[in-house]
Formats: C-alpha cells, sequence, structure tokens
C-alpha cells in the first residue's frame, strides 16, 4: 500500500498533465479548428516538452502510439470515458482495466466521477475498483471530480468545486482535477479542503496567453499543484511556447509577466535558429 | 469465525467512536463554521484522546493520514458513503473494499444501511460481503443503521429505531450506531432488542455541553454502549475537556454533574499550566 | 451430490422447526406483547425441546447465540431476509452466504422464493446458488414458498398454494415450507404433487391450543411432512407444553384429543414437581 | 470443443424428447385432468420406452428419481424456466448451473430462449454461458426457441417460426425446438434455414393419436429430426401405444396409417398377453 | 501486448471481410431472394476466393462449418448481435466468449458499439473485455461502429461518421467497420481521423457492379483500408466475378473500369473452360 502514489507523474510535486481524450468525449468536431490536432503524433509530440510531466489517453490510443513514445513520455492511462453522442444522465464507460494499462507501461489511472449524477453510486464504486487496483501495481490515481447531472443545479460554485476536490481526497486520489471556480478564494477554498491530496486545475476553453498564464498563476498561488490542460496547449500555433511559459508559472513559482518574457526570448531564439 | 469481534474498538465494552466522514456526505460547507476541522490532521489530533475507542474516515483520509497516527489511533473504515449532491432515493457506495482495508491497518469496519430504502435490498447485500470479509480478517463490525427513504414515514419513531437496532443484531453487526429517539424508554426498547449486540447512540446535531452529556448519561443508562459523534466533538473550540466529560459518563460511569466538574477542573488545570 | 439431505433437520421424516426471523421481517413490534420473545436465549432455549427438529435463524443470531447451543440445537441458517420498512414489489435480500453458514455449524439453509413477484425470477436463480452451495456442504435446503406480488391476485387459493410446493419440488427443495391453504383436501393436493419432497405447514396467527393442534393433526393426515411454527410457540405463556403436544401430532401418529390428554398431564406433573 | 454434441440424446440422428416442466412452468392445475400425471415416477417410466431418446426436466425433478432411472433414460437438463405466477415480459429464470446437471449425470442441456422479448440481450447472454459450459463438458445443446414479446406480433407465423430455429443455429444449439408453423411450407422454411443443426417439432396441445401422427409426419418429411413433446404423450390413457407410433414415424421412416396399423396390434399383443 | 494485430485478417494492410451474420440480425426473410444464401455452405465457398481476407459469423455457424474450412477461410468471431424481433433502445447480446472463439480457432475478433445508444456504455464496457482478451490471445479486433438510439438524430452525416470511425481508434479496434458517409471528402475525414487504425467501409445496399465498385474505388482512394460486405457479395449471381473486381480495387490499386474489364475475361475465361 502505497498511499499518495503520485511520483511518477509530479515533479517537485507540481504536475503539468497534457490531455487528450476529445475524439471520445466530443468527436472529432473538436479537432476541426486545427486538423493537425486530430492525429495522435502531433500530439505526443507536443507531450515530449520537458513541461509535461504526463499524458493522458485513452486505452487505443496508447496502444497505438504509446510504444514509440515510451522513453519521452509518462503514460496517464484514462480509463473511462464516453462519447457525447449519448444524451442520457452523466456516465462513464470503463473502457480501460487497470491491468491492461500497467502492462502497456502506464504510470497512473484517470478517472472521470461525475458526483451529483444519478450514476453517481456506481461510478463511486468502479473508481473504488480503479483506484485498489491502481495502488497494487503502485500507479499514481488522478481523479477527474466534475459534478454533474440532475441533482445539481450550479456546477461551477464555489461550494460545489469544493466539494469536487474534497471527494478526490476522501476517495483516495493522489490528485484531483476541477474546474476552475472563477476566483482566488473559491480556488484556495478546493485547495484547502483537499488536505495532503494534489489539485490541479482543469484548461477550461480558449483564451490568450496572458489571460491563461494569469488564470494558471491565480490557482497555484491559491494552493494548486499544478493544471491538466488539453486544446488550449495542443491547439495552439505554437504549444511549446506555451509550455514554456506554464512551466515557469507551475515549476518555477515565476509570475505571467516573467514567464511571457521567457516564452518571447524563446521564439525569437527560435526564430533566430531557423533563420540560420 | 469470531462473532462479536469487537475488543478492538471497545474498552470494557464501551465505545466512543469519534466519525469523520462529513467531507464525503456533506461536503466542505460542513467545515464551514469551524475552518480548522476541514483539515483531517486537526480530527486526527483530537482522536488520539484515551476516550476515543476509533476513528471511522473513508478510504482516502485514511490512506493519506491514518500512516502517521497508527500508533495512537484505532482505525474503524468506513467503507461505504456518498455525496448529498445526488438526490435519488437513499442509497450509499462501497468506497473501500475490506481487504484493502484490512491491509492499511483498520481493526473494524462501518457500514451504512438505509432499511427501508427501495435500496435495502441490495445495500444489505453489500453488507452482507463485507461483514463475512470482516470476519475472515477478525475484524468489527459496526452498522450505521439509518432507516430511510420512501416506505419510511418518521424515521425517529421509537418503533423505526428499535427495528434499526435490530436490523445490527439480525444481520450480523456487533455494534449498531442509531439515533437517539427522544427518551430513555424508546432508548430502552432499542438496547434491549439488540440481545447481545451492542448499542451506541450518535452524536446528533450541536448541543451545549450540559443538554449533550444529558442525552448521553439517559443513553447509557438505558442500556447504550457508548457513542458516535462527530461535529458535536471535532467542531468545538475544546474538544478535549468535551471528551473528558464523555470519558467520565461513557466509561466511569459518572453522571454529567460530576463529569461537568471534570472537565472545568481539566480546563482549569490547563489554562494554569498555559499561564505558568 | 445427496439429493433429499434433510436428514439432519428431520427425525423419522417428520419436521419441526422453530423459526424467529420476526425481528428482521416484522421488527421488535412482534415481540410487544410478549417482551421476552425479543431476546434470542428465550427462544433458543424452547429450542432445545426434543419435538424441534430445527431452528430458524438469520446470520447475526447464530453468530452471537448459536455457539452456547450447539450440542442442544440443530441450525437451519435462514439466508434471506428483508425489513418490511421496504414497502416495493415483495424481495427478500441475501443476508448469509451458504459457506458462512457451513462455517458457523448450520445443518441446513432456508430460502425464501416469492413466486408471482417481479422478482420471482432474481431470487430463483440466488436459490439456484444456494441449493448447489448448499448440496456441495451436504446440507439440506427448505424453502419458503410464498406467492406474492403484483401477478398475483389470491395467494391461499389451493391452485396456488399446490404451485407454491410443486415449486419447491421442481428447484430443488428437500422441504418446503407453504401456507394451509384452508381445507384438508387443498393440503393433500399440496402435498401430492410435492412429489418425494417434504412439504410442512406454516404456523399462522396465534390460535388455541386445541385448535392449532387440530389443523397440524390434519395437515398430517393430508400428507404434511410436519411443521414450521415460530410465535405460535414461542409466545406462548407455557411453550413446552404445547411442543410435548405437537411432538405426539407430528411424530407420534396421535390426534389431537390424545395430544392434548399429554399437555395437561404434563403440566400437572410440572406444577406438582414445582410444588414440590 | 465438440460441435453438434448430440449424440447421446439421438439415435439414427433423430430425437424425441420427452419434457416434463409443467409443474414448473403451469403448475399443478396442468395434472388435473390426468392427477396421475403429477407424480414423476409415472412419467419417468413412460419414459423408459425405447422411441424416447431424452427426458427434459428441472433440477429437482432430477435430483429426486433420475437416480432410480439412470441406466434407462437418458437425463436432459433443462436449466431455465419460471412460473406463471409471474405476469411480465417474458423471462427465465436460470434454476440450474451446467457444472451441477453434469455432475447429476445429464447428457445434455435444455435452454429456453424467448426471441423478441426485452429479455432477449439477457437471456442470449446467460444462454450463451450455457452452453459454452455445455462444449467443455461434451454435453449436447437444446434451444427451445419460442419467440415472445412485446416486439413480437404473430409468434406462429412462417417468418417467426423460421427465424426461430435460425436463431439456433446462430447461437450453436445442436437442437432446436419450435412450434409447429401450421403448414409443411413453414415447416420446411424453418428446417432448411437451421442449417446443419436439428430441429424438432414441440407437442402442442392435445390432439388424437392420428392427428398428431399427421402433423408429425408432415414435419419429418419437412426435414424435422424429431419431436419435444409432454402432455400430449404422458397425459394419454395408453403413452406406450403412441410412442410406439411415434417411434415409427420418428425412426422408421413410416406413414401415419402403417404407424396406426402398429399401434392397435401391440394393443392387441397387450390385451391378448394380459387376456392369457 | 500486441497492437493493432490485425495481421492475420489482412493482406498488404487491406482487408476484404465478407460478414455473414443477417440469419441472426435480420432473420431468414434475409435469405429469401436468394434462397441458397440461406445455407452457410454456399458462403463459406465464396469465402474462399482468394481475396477474401476474413469471413465473419456468429458462434454456431463456426462450430457447425468452420471446421471443414479451417485450411480456406480465416475466421473472424462476430461476438455480440440480435435479433431484429427485439424492438427496444439498440443493443447486441454477447453470444460468444473469446476464450470460446480462440479455441475454435478465430484469429480476430468483431463487436459491434452502438455509439449514442443509452446501451453506449454498457455496451463498450463489454467491448473492453472482449478486446483485452482478444489482446491475450493476440486476435485482431474489428468494431462495428453504427452509431444508433435516441441521442442520435442523423446516423449518416459526415461528422457522426467521422466520431463512429474515431471511436474505433480511441477505444482500442484494429478496423473499424462503418457506413459510407455519402462522398469522398467525408470518407476522407472519417479514415483521417482514424489514425493508425484502419476503416473499413460497410457493403450497403445491393448495387450494380459498376456503382458498387466505384465507391469502393473512391472510399479506398480517401484512405480506406478495404471493405465489409456480406449480400452485395454472397447474394449475386456470380460472387466470385464480383470479387475478382473487388481485389483489383482494393489490392491491386486498379480502378473500377481496370477491374470490370478483369471481371469481363474472367467470366469469359469461365464461359470458355465451360463450352469446352
Amino acid at each position: 500500500m502505497i498511499p499518495l502514489a503520485d511520483d511518477a507523474i509530479t515533479r517537485d510535486d507540481k504536475a503539468l498533465i497534457l490531455a487528450y481524450d476529445h475524439g471520445l468525449e466530443h468527436g472529432p468536431v473538436d479537432f476541426a479548428d486545427v486538423p493537425a490536432s486530430a492525429d495522435p503524433e502531433t500530439v505526443f509530440d507536443v507531450a515530449t516538452h520537458d513541461a509535461v510531466t504526463a499524458l493522458a489517453v485513452q486505452k487505443g490510443i496508447a496502444e497505438a502510439y504509446y510504444p514509440s513514445y515510451e522513453d519521452d513520455i509518462t503514460l496517464l492511462a484514462k480509463l473511462n470515458g464516453t462519447s457525447n453522442m449519448w444524451m442520457g444522465e452523466p456516465d462513464s464507460a470503463v473502457n480501460w482495466s487497470v491491468e491492461n494499462a500497467a502492462e502497456l507501461g502506464a504510470d497512473a489511472i484517470g478517472f472521470t466521477l461525475y458526483g451529483g449524477s444519478n450514476n453517481e453510486v456506481e461510478m463511486a464504486e468502479e473508481f473504488r475498483q480503479a483506484q485498489e487496483a491502481a495502488r497494487d501495481h503502485d500507479m499514481g490515481v488522478v481523479m477527474w471530480s466534475y459534478p454533474r447531472g440532475q441533482g445539481l443545479k450550479n456546477d461551477t460554485s464555489a461550494s460545489t468545486i469544493a466539494y469536487a476536490s474534497r471527494l478526490g481526497l476522501e476517495l483516495g486520489a493522489d490528485i484531483t482535477k476541477i474546474k476552475y471556480p472563477g476566483s482566488a478564494d473559491a480556488m484556495k477554498w478546493a485547495c484547502d479542503v483537499a488536505g495532503k491530496s494534489k489539485v490541479v486545475m482543469s484548461g477550461g476553453s480558449k483564451a490568450s496567453d496572458r489571460d491563461f498564464l494569469e488564470t494558471v498563476e491565480t490557482a497555484m498561488n491559491a494552493g494548486a499543484s499544478g493544471l491538466a490542460v488539453g486544446r488550449n496547449v495542443f491547439q495552439r500555433e505554437n504549444p511549446t511556447a506555451l509550455l514554456d511559459g506554464l512551466e515557469q508559472v507551475i515549476f518555477e513559482d515565476k509570475t505571467t509577466e516573467e514567464a511571457l518574457s521567457v516564452m518571447s526570448s524563446t521564439e525569437t531564439d527560435r526564430v533566430d535558429a531557423t533563420s540560420d
């Protein structure tokens, strides 16, 4: 039994998880604006950036692409997920067993829990099985904690998001991914009630570099341990630059201003390099 | 097969169980009045008091905090529980397997049964599995017996509470936690029909020291074997003083008056000590 | 494979089963008229009478009380049962595994089937598992065959009760407990269609000694193999006397008149003995 | 893996299955006209006739009666079945495991599938488990293929009955029992689409000897491999005579006329023998 | 773990799967126009054509017919399927275990997923079990990805079909069978988002040789890896000729014109041979 076994997917107790399960959860329309992002190789390449502590994908993607990247990427096996073609009360199919994920080389599991859904009880019991199997394999456990369903009126209120992060602690996640609740105070509450477990902010909808970095900086100052992000990184024109910036804010304790200046110098460096 | 295997969580056949699963069952709002109570360490510290015979928490809390306290605290693994974001017919997810709880060092299991719920049959069958697994591991079994659901009109009537404690005996609990049914006679009925199994009173809503101790004294005189309590202890300004008082009433057969006088002398002692 | 493995719970192919699961099925109100009957020890003492071939209880009662009586009582493990707080379509939780019952020393299992309930299919499949596990442990199998549910208009008609006893034969019970269908002819039909399996009459609501013995005598003459009885015995002022009488009718082929005369002489003997 | 492992329950690739599960499916009222047929021994005696290639019963009947007949009868374990007290969408409880049936000496399994029922998916999956377990035990597989349920308007139309027999082939039955679809052409269609698997006609409602034999003759000429029959045999005054006649039609390729003449000579022989 | 283990059912990374499960999915009426197609042997003979890389059938068909063809045909075990007599929300029974399919000699499994159905979550979890078991047996995995159900308005729109093929990649299929979405562009989108996994077009409703080949040619040019086809082949007057043509388009990179000319020369050859 190794509680808080998240070493493999953190650096200095911080995490930057690149999540790439949009093809399952939203379908290919999510890639329409940036067609290259439909190709897993594009995203795996992005994930080799030093700032990325883990890449979260579904089983099929891992089977087909991870073997070529296993030296450069830490695999976070996102075990459950469902298409949005289905319109019922929030639920998520368990598409991957922990045993299979471990064989494929995953270092941690990811699992969505829709607290407040009519399927909460069943999902929590599926999480129990996955969490305990992960412990048996010394794998870290990340919960996507997204309150949602008919019992829920406002799923980003401060108390709902604090409840979401507390569920991660109570049920045995090492890291809990929550939505940003809209303010530093609300984020601090959510981080405080998570106790020794870690909280990462989800990337949310697309924003400018500055706005995005500022939100991340606020979250870090409020006690977050990092970020789990998808399109906000891999659908940028220059994902590497943004990852450079995020690295400053998340791992180097830098401000947004400092991060932006690092980003522009890097881009300049590259332009120089290219123009050579 | 070791019937009534509750030695580990009782002292002289009496029990004072500190329950701390509010973060799961009610969410962080439960800690809002006393923010420090959101931190499991605060509550684990309280639970090191000699009067506390066991601390009941969910798996995630146990994984993260129990290892540092395992010499000073007896762990009661609360196996099931559910958020109150979900609004359906009463049910409870099984979040922890007995095997995992035993590995973590738990000496007993706790399990909620909502008698009268449409989910009673399923919950009773989950309890069977947990109870029999606990027997195989020589662990005590505590039932949170809370009649609740559409088949039930009044869940604190004398006959309902007596039924609740009888369910504990019939289904194989060593100790059954029930709500105080409002009178000494009703409590005596509930304790009588539990036969050789033990009954503990749940702490209920916050009350003054005197009122609370008087209710506990009444329950003990009616045949109860102790108390399972949460916020009424760990959200007090001085939990230690109240635990001193409860120790007198539960384990030393003292009256409320005697207990209160012990409490004030202790507080005085401490004040003295502090002012030294 | 030992078909009809009921030797342990019969004497000369006859059975008198004392059933004591009222605390689960009806709750403590069932004991209100005779409060001592809430105490399992009172009933276990009654069950030591030579006429009683088996005592049927739930797991928790067996765990707590059977060890002290194992030399004097044959244990029939009543595996399923449910509180009457729950108001849905008839169903019954499986509260006890056969393996656990065997370890505790039970010689037979008891299982309720609500034929005609929307849960009939599920209950029959649970019965299959229990019945086959019982065969593996050489334990007898008793079915409480109680047609009940939305598909059923009259649950004590001759054809329904005959169906109930036939279900016991078809599905693999050694002994099937049915309600008395109201007439000798209907009872004979029910016993005839049970073939080689045995039929016992359930005790029903409280009646006078003579009325009760006469019904039992009629049932025995119609082909029944005995009786499964609860309150009609253990809530009498003098259970021993009635058991003396039932012994005559069930095992000694005596008439009600003969049984009553034995009963009064015994009582006289006792009175004499007491007055000595 | 032994496909089409039906040798044990056929003779020259033909089958005459005596089915006796009426006590479960319809209840004792089915025996009311011929009370002796309620006694399994009566039917087991009939099943010792050379023409009968297998006797299909439920587990309880097999446990109690088959051991005395195991040298003279081939046992077909009818695994599922349900009382008609229950009024819901067609379903059938699995009352017998293949392992248990094999231990008891069964040579084949029988399984009902209600194609078109809302429970079709679940029943087909239960059939899968039974069929594959039967293969592991080298047991033959007979499907009772009875389209029925809310999705079905006419359950004896030619296309529905042809679908029923095709389901047997597709899902892995060696022999599929279907209702007679009312004409030689429709029967031929049903037999053709069953490919290498065999089709047997179900006995249907009671008919005169001649009418019954003529239907069987028509079915055999249309490609059927025999008959699965119950009351039409064991509730006759002289089941042996009818079995003599069926033997001619099914196994000796004789016409109804020829079979009837054999039947009367046999009866005459017997009368002679008796009158000696 | 062998990702993309589809070698056994492809040739030069292309596939032509002959699917024959119409007897289960649609019933014998599907064979009415070409009665010979009801006989599995007819279709197995067609499947011996060199162009066919695998034959997909249900368990019962495989058990009865595959042993005679195992040297000439590659078996694709279609694990799930359901009759169309049942009218509920799209679902499919798992009729065959991977273990049993492997024992029978299958080289790959086929599995239907109805994305968007209320049963999507359950079907995806059944797929997980089958997919992981197939990996353990080094068997290829083919998904029939057919979005269907109450959550779905238009199941052949470009985005739905692209979603269908992406589901195959995300969930771990080596090959995903989709419906032709109506245009080369839409087909290209569907093939692009499938990444390293392969896409095959389903045969659809009957068309002329030229129309059919043209659609296949378009699909191949759009990135498809082949075809899964049923009636469009085995219900033709001359399936061999069409397979000759498909072989040109799929494996030899030929145009429809070129394929048609090969087809007519082959037919001429045969006519010549016959007329000799």
